[in-house]
């Protein structure tokens, strides 16, 4: 059939011509006799790709020299334990505020190796704003302080980050990744697994600031050590080499066809104005989260009717636009809309809501 | 070009009717209007690939219901740690056989966590063999018994397995996976890093009985808690979706059309036999490993030149045998022939090599 449009929180689309040339170079990767998946990762052709995922990444984020990066696999979920392990060495305190499920799972792992302050939440509106942080509150000798950026299920996002002074500021950004330009000099770690805007399901990027390394606890699992996977040029063991070169595809779709994270934001915004501005429009459907921080890649809305709301996600479906249902712990529906998603999805989905609400007021 | 022949030890080959699958259904999955790459994990679609990936392995390798079947992250690397923190429950005591660098490396880092008998080595002649087990030296009290069945970089295997009583036997099989049939009853747990004979890097497959669950150390991070992806169905976060359905696309391919366990194990026979036959009537390249402990998936041999050697794996490259240079360990060739190497394979190498002889007296 036609390609879909799929709004799954993730793993999501991929550009298509991503996956065109995948297809193209499965069974023979340029002249190479063998496709990227048979590669021995110690190959000169597979060190190629490496290296050059590694670069466009650093290009196109703009990150310093003073910062690792990492492919990692285990997914964001293993970096919640990754995390204390690697960085509660100090007083062994940390702050967190908790946005959502991921957020509130990263601080409970946390609290088995360490001290956790949670200097906010916003569960009590099921997490549908991210709280104002009142800096007296934070950990003067925290060893960090964690936030999750954009959080997945409840459609928000950090326009403003923390002032954690010299408390090194920690991110999950899995969801928000490659979105829009984003100083990494303000951060001691970014990371986020890959099966959102960046590459199938099974790689985990994580950036880290150099200073922070070589003071992991005694008890940390080799593989959960990020000073040896620094020292190995994420080579320690055996990468997941073909979702890395996956990665290294929508790396060079972003740098060559999209034209960098600046123009990446405004697509991003372009499309998001498109479904916002219906939703505050609406009689039928209502956007979940308060405005001023409301996400550029999920976007939760509901109709206040769980009938009416089943009744949509399934002509939704029907339609061709998947993945809508919204989290049980939210309901109604919500849009994933992420780097590859297409105008056209967006503008075809609101055409198919306005369509909708005509035909069911 | 041609498609080459692949004899690294890892990532390695993998059957070209798999690839042409995977590249047909790139863009479009079974009339989905998705890849797989692009699925949601928790969709219908994706729930029927991973349901029929486990499947599949439990009838191939007629695993019993009280195992679990866990796709997990991390390679062999990650389960080092993982073991000792799920298992060394009881008296906190391990044997380990160190046949070579992994399974040195596996009892280095249970060493971290508990005590752990070295009951024998094969270091003093470069792990050529399988060391005679002498069952006095087992510790009796052991929460497990720990092996690494084939040697990949020395090319050795357990032919008989250790009678280890009532303690579990564990045991790394990422480089013999699915190569012939194996007692799954006899062991505690089975695992092993899938990029050498079931899929591409990025899986790992834990087989594990299902009484040995559920008492992991309180500082296992939750990741390494084998009980927890029990219980979700290896669903407790996103799996590496794309790689789990190459490895089903690999799983059929060997019930299908190769057969089952017993046919591969006749191929694998079959195809080192050749290798062998010919290593042992040649004058100029000799085996490296003791006969009776040589592998049927790696096969390490040596003129006892090196600048033979080396002209032999440049000329070998040239030839499109690839990826045949020795570890450095052992140095000289390797000729990793994993179940996807076609038989093709096997003897044009070999005809390559008399030549090769020949013309190098």
């Amino acid at each position: 059939m036609a390609r879909v449009y799929n709004f799954s929180a993730g793993p999501s689309m991929l550009p298509e011509s991503v996956l065109k040339t995948a297809a193209a170079e499965m069974l023979d990767y340029k002249g190479t006799g063998e496709s990227v998946m048979e590669m021995s990762h110690r190959s000169k052709e597979y060190g190629e790709i490496i290296t050059a995922a590694e670069s466009l990444l650093r290009e196109i984020m703009n990150i310093p020299d003073n910062y690792k990066v990492l492919f990692l696999q285990g997914g964001a979920s293993t970096q919640f334990a990754a995390i204390p392990l690697n960085f509660m060495n100090g007083t062994g305190k940390a702050d967190y505020v908790v946005t959502g499920q991921w957020a509130k799972k990263a601080a409970a792992e946390a609290g088995r190796y360490g001290d956790v302050n949670i200097v906010a939440s916003s569960a009590d509106k099921t997490f549908s704003y991210i709280p104002k942080l009142d800096k007296s509150t934070f950990t003067k000798d925290a060893d960090y302080f964690y936030i999750c950026m954009n959080n997945t299920i409840y459609g928000t996002v950090y326009h403003e980050l923390p002032d954690t002074g010299d408390v090194p500021l920690i991110a999950d950004i899995s969801s928000c990744f490659l979105s829009e330009p984003l100083d990494v000099t303000k951060f001691g770690m970014l990371y986020g697994g890959a099966q959102k805007n960046v590459a199938p399901a099974g790689v985990t990027i994580c950036i880290i600031r150099e200073d922070l390394l070589g003071k992991a606890r005694d008890i940390t699992p080799t593989m959960l050590n990020y000073q040896i996977h620094a020292d190995n040029g994420s080579m320690y063991n055996t990468p997941p080499c073909y979702t890395i070169y996956i990665m290294k595809l929508v790396l060079e779709w972003i740098k060559n066809e999209v034209g960098g994270l600046e123009k990446m934001k405004e697509l991003n915004e372009k499309k998001a104005k498109i479904l916002y501005d219906f939703l505050d429009s609406s009689e039928m459907f209502k956007g979940t989260v308060v405005p001023e921080d409301r996400s550029l890649m999920n976007v939760p809305f509901v109709t206040g009717d769980t009938d009416l709301d089943a009744k949509f996600v399934a002509a939704a479906k029907e339609a061709g636009f998947i993945n809508i249902k919204g989290h049980r712990t939210v309901g109604g529906m919500r849009a994933s809309i992420y780097n590859a998603m297409p105008i056209e999805g967006v503008e075809k989905l609101v055409a198919f809501m306005k369509k909708f609400e005509e035909e069911n007021k």
